[in-house]
């Protein structure tokens, strides 16, 4: 799905801009660059920044015109930070991605839509942004919005790979390990106790708050077996010590 | 919310990164950057890539290692593009922002919290890594996963942005407390680390690779202030007693 997405690029006027676009393409997993009268390219800058994204600046297509470069595509998203007075839907990128990713799977034929982002620093004149349908905002701070372009690109690219790949239906916090079962942990637990009363810690303590305490604590560390091996160990250690002392 | 969050870069090798961050910092409304050992700065080129974010660069802080850098924060996010053998959450931008915001707001002091940035193109090592509490982790083509720095963070600054908006809304992830400063967990992880080796805990072991999955286990426990102190008590209890053990 991410290859029938084209990032379009109006007069770009630095060459390294367009390398850092063609990495945080890839970086991405999109690879169709459409470059409408660059102020310069090919250049060695834009193969510096790149990265090693080379394959995605040597196919780019370089054309003459908008329309071109927008050709049989489903739906056109012009990225601009100004509000116009031209009507037009806005999108965030988050909702522009979804949008996007939504249309292509629904698309009866296989067909492409296009990101298009103005020259620097001038960004969409009012003549692109009419071919385009939907106006792409990206929140920004109001007292400073001056994206770069690349940094714009990137977002885009991000939201669109999340988007792709249906990423909020992935749990948002995803344990790596998995916790020792529950008996191990009840064992590890006692012999935390036997320690604390051997070494007097309740003392004119209320035990079961105290025990209740330690036993959140350990609780939430959400040791796997492993771990809770080594941390009878550790407490084995103190017990064997102390009982050998002189 | 977000003057609250701090951008930490270890040992930055290009000033034209710095720059950059600092222009995606402040797009997003961020400006606390610190930098640990950066190679050269200030620099022209730091200057000249910021584009007008001047005022982030000018109030950057410099330090000499990282624990300065993530000095009194609440929560410490590391980002790698790698998995790690050490188990600790992973969260993704998305997830990451909501996190650490969802902290911030309910933080009873003001804190902050810090998000750690390796240098180029190594990234993160593994002892700084231990230092964090959680992997963040920016999903990207595993073909080619090469972000450059400032794009990297102009990601997440992105995702802080729409997080710290969204903040009085239900937060996604709803963490249970506020962890106590990392200040004190080390505090707390070094009299652990004397009292294992009192007991003669580390004996034939790795001393680094024990020591590494003891804290591990604890930073996994997000300990709050209270608990840090209840730990530091048990920990005494047992110096005292074998001590006076006759």
């Amino acid at each position: 799905m991410l290859r029938r997405i084209r990032i379009v690029l109006l007069e770009t006027q630095q060459p390294r801009n367009i390398g850092s676009i063609a990495r945080a393409m890839k970086t991405m997993g999109l690879s169709q660059l459409m470059l409408v009268k660059p102020r310069s390219f090919p250049h060695k800058d834009a193969l510096d920044l790149a990265s090693g994204a080379d394959d995605v600046l040597q196919q780019a297509r370089v054309v003459n015109t908008l329309p071109e470069a927008i050709s049989s595509c489903v739906a056109v998203y012009g990225a601009s930070a100004r509000r116009r007075h031209n009507p037009m839907p806005e999108l965030k990128p988050r909702a522009c991605a979804e949008h996007a990713c939504a249309l292509l799977m629904q698309a009866a034929e296989p067909a492409d839509v296009a990101l298009v982002f103005g020259s620097e620093p001038a960004g969409l004149d009012n003549d692109a942004l009419l071919q385009c349908q939907y106006l792409l905002q990206i929140p920004a701070n109001p007292a400073f919005a001056s994206l770069n372009l690349a940094a714009a690109v990137q977002i885009i690219c991000y939201e669109l790979r999340l988007a792709a790949f249906q990423a909020s239906d992935t749990p948002l916090y995803q344990p790596v390990h998995v916790p020792a079962q529950v008996d191990a942990f009840e064992s590890f637990f006692q012999q935390l106790l036997d320690v604390s009363e051997a070494m007097h810690y309740f003392g004119n303590k209320s035990r079961s708050q105290a025990s209740a305490q330690l036993r959140r604590i350990f609780q939430r560390a959400q040791a796997d077996s492993q771990e809770i091996r080594m941390l009878r160990g550790w407490l084995s250690q103190i017990q064997f010590v102390c009982k050998n002392k002189p």
